[in-house]
């Protein structure tokens, strides 16, 4: 049984590497290079997989809903991506490497098997835009 | 080819388990608990699988409808999933044991390889509120 | 300028009004008189109009949301609006009813004029399902 | 007749005024005060009214298109509100003043009366999250 | 107080006026000029007003729905809106035409103030597309 | 890493084939056989597959869209799906051999390996309407 939670968050970010040159920047990353930044309502999908248990639940809701809390939300709601967030220090705040850097945050010490717990991370989802979506299976 | 189609029912629940006490089932329920029950407006989503036949078809998707409406929304839409439906008896109406009885009522007889229903069933996915969704492969 | 804040909100409800008999009952409110009831994902749109301030706001948004929680949300959400709702006491549970109450409880002693409340209601939208939506101007 | 069309945008915001401490500017704009600011997918929806013409049509949509485009898309999607739009300088970038600058730079020499443009300006709404909508009659 | 009923229907139309020469004609309606026609998913929502009766209810669902069914879904579902329906028989299928085609229509004859058409015809509402919506006060 | 790009367009097709009655056409079809043809507006998702490269993206969206608008949406947008589309040519223009169409488009030659297009083709997923969708892997 999969079991899909959904969260939203809104932040800004800038696209820009110091790898390349002003233009090739610009000619790499669009109008996402822009000096100043933009932003996006970023859904979050968070999709979860285990058996049922006895009392008809695969996990505990809310213990997913605090561990995006403290590790997802709180770090990224409100925030600048590039300026803000420690887990996207030194690399570019594409959407791609913001799933990645989702996965890894929720990945750490999950502990699985575990109540309230007791289902494994399996798939992040999010979406910058409704028709600019990222998928990454754990 | 994968179809999916999607049905809509509207039906109230409450969780409670003659397992534990009452103390215990608030704790773990939270307000899914309060006494005289909630309900929802659920999005079922079901998806069959198969080749796409000389005619352009997977299936006949009237005869989908007709199952998804005799075993399911009959049973199902405008009720109370934990007084009325049959196949939720004696476990609790959570909608990871709603969406097992749905699969169940679904793949039973279901005449695989004839027309109308050529293709198999292959999931069955459910939204409880648009951040909470479930889903079953088959 | 008008400001529409959006809420959610589950809830059951049984339409059934003891001025009827069974049978006039279950004529005039069809499946809705179902004896165990069903429910909704509700969605509540709190619309308030008011001038744009020096500081480029019409009203606090927080204080809209405090007070909508502590009058509507608190009483309603994963409720039986017929047994649990004291503002519904003595009418039929139905989304007519229940919008009214809904702007029942928040006109009371809506502070007008004054910061953080500085605009005034304007109306109360509440869809049951997405399409059934009901509309109340203030 | 009223024709709506629906347009989409990026951008990022900051809300801090300089006419109050860094302490007031906390309190009032709470997270929207962060130091490197945030962003949105704002959904910008026109509303024109007018006579439908004997060709069936009350205007032409891509004049309509045409004039969006240049006068708010072009300026505004994939930027810094507070930083990059000329129309927002001296005043807080709130989405109360992100809609009155949006509904000033359409209405400046709108060519009311004449094809393309025939029909009169009616409303500018939009909403900053799905649960955060502003509305300007016209 | 205000009553909204979603339907749903798919037509095909094509954009053409015999007054205009070809060439003017594909000046004027662009792409929906295309000789074959093209097609949309209508959502078409209905709006009543009236007063709330003691059962709880503004008018009788079901008959407006029976209405809707007899009068719209059934003339133009799944048909070419330009040659398969009588009342835009004359006119050019533009949305436009088809609000208008569809409120007259439902006024014809509506027997307000009787149960169970109790409330009044407000408003039709219908769009083309997601970007695109046409509304008509009655 | 997967990505989805969301594509819309507007068609219209008629369901009838050659090797058939009219009588079997229509029993097969139903409201989909009817002689003048209706139409949809399609939702395209079309998915890549591929490594985040070390400027943080999968591919360049703006290949992927250039190669959708050339192969995919100038060649159905605002047509008949049965008239208009050579790859539809001797098959019925149902949405499973549509999804098949876009597929084999979007494949043919598709470049896999280099920049911009350095991912995989993944899946194709169109939804004729929001409760009938067709999904192909590839």
């Amino acid at each position: 049984m999969k079991l899909t939670r959904r969260y939203r968050f809104c932040a800004s970010h800038r696209l820009d590497t110091p790898a390349l040159s002003a233009e090739e920047n610009q000619r790499l990353y669009g109008k996402c290079n822009n000096p100043y930044g933009h932003g996006h309502d970023y859904v979050l999908d968070v999709t979860v997989e285990g058996a049922v248990d006895g009392n008809g639940q695969v996990m505990d809701r809310r213990a997913l809903d605090a561990l995006v809390e403290e590790r997802v939300l709180r770090q990224m709601d409100h925030k600048d991506l590039g300026k803000d967030v420690a887990r996207l220090a030194g690399v570019v705040a594409t959407t791609e490497n913001l799933a990645r850097a989702i996965r890894d945050a929720l990945v750490l010490d999950w502990p699985a098997g575990d109540w309230p717990l007791a289902a494994r991370l399996a798939r992040v989802r999010i979406s910058e835009t409704d028709r600019n979506i990222f998928e990454l299976d754990v």
